[in-house]
């Protein structure tokens, strides 16, 4: 079989279901971060990976800094879906030698700029010569409390479902210049008890699902609360991906504490009830692309 | 400029001391492993990322499990430089849809069997499509203790130089079957003052005048004393690397009981001193490729 017949979830989960791990590892595939503890740690170290490719992340014409800081932030954003802090960043390079110095110096500065935005020292990293594509590859390790690890698992029945900023659009630029959530969840729980959460980096309409499945529960939007950019259709906005909001699940018992305190904490930046999740029996929602998916 | 114009050290060199670091990063590029401190922490934490690319570092043909084997070893060696125990993995592959799934699960067990080896855990990864060749990225994080970690930096003039194994041919078989030095590595710290040391990547031509400039000495080697592989010339043996045995600098009051105690540890594998070094005016050896790059 070849991969196009296989999903990227499939596959990885198939992989790596097959490699033993230690007691030590809390979190692998499946979640935003790999989490594990340390003997004698009082917090989790939190791990995770990330790769654009050009030609499929980003095209030939684009702006090195942003290409730079878009390879830097998306690991980021995994890191604010598990409320960790990042530390310490890996670079890997592989360009072709015909790439210009010019070209890697400004992705360097982009890197750099995104890297110092969340005090993430970059720490090291590795060049090697290809006959194809560019690709970048980051890896970032941090840590997170033991108290204060969110994952998708955590999600109960009656959880009200929360977006964060608004959706849709991104490609056009946010894509290149997002800012992770990583100072709204930490906020987050350092004062609520956040069940489950997740950035939305391929869109609602297949990330909402994986939440969903994560915590083997089903969840329930409406499609009229839906945080839209202008100009920006629901479908398109489900569908599109590359927000880099975070989506989270809470007692219905905290919203309104909760949307209390964001408005005075993050007045310019949108907080919007958009659902909440249900008995698994309740999973179709016939409006939401994606919520077709098979729960096990 | 192209980046062909430019060497790897070089570039990478240039490009990460621009980025600005806290005081908690004791070693990044330059060294085989960054190497941070912690918080509270007893240990280093110690990060290492390595990728291996088709047609770069092994051709399409290469049996899948050996490309596994040592896309991990590879890092891994790594660890043994700086004489750190690994303990968590993330693998990023990327590849074409076209990619069978077959080789990819025999890429797996290929890094699953190498990481088992020395009690490392896959904790996560990272999959993408490309349109040109597959890439293997494998990042490392473990630990090594703050008396044990070693660096490229320490060597003393008047130290003895030491080589393990034996040098030479290793891109017939061993560069896909190696077994990084981890053992002998943490035996050599825990019973000796190991001054300066790294793996032996890229031929002693090249590795070991890397050494002598980060220590800022000079070095004399015996070429008689080099311990070669069946059938390989004293040049070949130099030039070719991808040996991944040990260099490292001890102080010459050591050596009897190094060399004792070795060979009742490691019975089967040679410990060879190969030279020592010197100060930095004697820095030529006209014998030795690599011998001639520019100190500081």
């Amino acid at each position: 079989m070849k991969l196009r017949q296989l999903g990227e979830d499939q596959l990885l989960d198939q992989l790596l279901a097959r490699l033993p791990v230690s007691k030590s590892v809390i979190a692998r595939a499946g979640d935003d971060c790999a989490v594990v503890k340390r003997p004698g740690g009082r917090n989790f170290l939190v791990l995770k990976t990330d790769c654009i490719v050009e030609g499929v992340h980003f095209t030939p014409e684009a702006n090195a800094l942003e290409v730079g800081w878009k390879a830097m932030m998306r690991p980021l954003s995994d890191f604010a879906a598990t409320s960790a802090l990042p530390q310490f960043a890996l670079i890997t390079l592989i360009a072709s030698k015909e790439t210009e110095d010019r070209w890697v110096n400004k992705l360097y500065r982009g890197l750099g700029k995104a890297a110092a935005r969340f005090k993430v020292n970059i720490v090291g990293g590795e060049t090697s010569s290809t006959l194809g594509p560019v690709v970048i590859s980051i890896s970032v390790v941090g840590f997170v409390e033991k108290d204060r690890w969110v994952s998708r698992r955590g999600g109960k029945v009656g959880d009200d479902l929360f977006v964060t900023g608004t959706l849709g659009g991104a490609i056009k630029r946010k894509h290149l210049q997002f800012v992770p959530r990583i100072a709204e969840s930490r906020w987050l729980t350092k004062n609520f008890s956040i069940h489950a959460m997740m950035d939305l980096s391929d869109g609602l309409g297949v990330d909402l699902p994986r939440l969903a499945r994560a915590s083997k529960v089903g969840f329930t939007i409406q499609m009229e609360s839906l945080p839209l950019n202008r100009g920006v259709k629901i479908n398109d906005a489900i569908s599109e991906g590359e927000d880099y909001e975070l989506l989270f699940a809470i007692s219905p018992r905290d919203s309104a504490r909760l949307q209390k305190g964001w408005r005075k904490k993050f007045p310019k930046r949108p907080l919007r009830r958009i659902g909440c999740l249900n008995p698994q029996s309740a999973i179709r929602n016939p409006q939401l692309k994606g919520g077709y998916v098979h729960f096990q």
